[in-house]
């Protein structure tokens, strides 16, 4: 869900697209802590998150800047979740880093 | 699922995050539509889509450039569907236009 309000662009996004592998092997409980940890990280802005139903999924997570998302990457226990997560729960994974240029929104949030 | 092969950066991301409202409405079909003729407009590189099961879903699509993304704004057919997605199938959405700056995968794709 998207419960944060985000500032007018320029911002930073992280768009990490994934398929996971059979079973769970402590997942759950490392996506939970992770992005409680990221809400912590200076620089954070927002995450959001969708998965199918057939394991793939979408998560993008938002910052201030690059500065931001470096010091996220080489948070320590994030760096342990990043080597679980390629070798246990992605089939394969894409991270791509982008700069959300403009925005615009419909409803309530 | 992703079943494309991307340039290397930088490339263009716009990332819908959206809230379903209850009902189909016509929507599967349009959205099966539309993803088809993304696919026939010059300039797209590809697109992954994931929703949970409470109805928020995350659509990215990619492209090589702002002006790509503009033309596939204005096409007519699409223009109905925004329509259509504003007044029945999103309770609420935001799209972000975002420029790709990095990006690595693991994994098989």
């Amino acid at each position: 869900m998207a419960d944060q309000s985000y500032p007018a662009p320029p911002y930073y996004a992280v768009i990490f697209t994934n398929q996971r592998a059979d079973g769970d092997h402590g997942y759950g409980a490392m996506a939970e802590r992770m992005e409680a940890l990221a809400k912590t990280m200076p620089g954070y802005l927002g995450f959001e998150s969708a998965r199918n139903a057939d394991g793939f999924g979408i998560a993008v997570s938002y910052w201030e800047s690059e500065a931001a998302i470096k010091n996220w990457k080489a948070k320590a226990e994030h760096l342990e979740a990043q080597q679980k997560g390629r070798a246990e729960w992605y089939k394969d994974y894409t991270v791509r880093v982008a700069k959300v240029e403009r925005a615009y929104t419909m409803g309530g949030r």
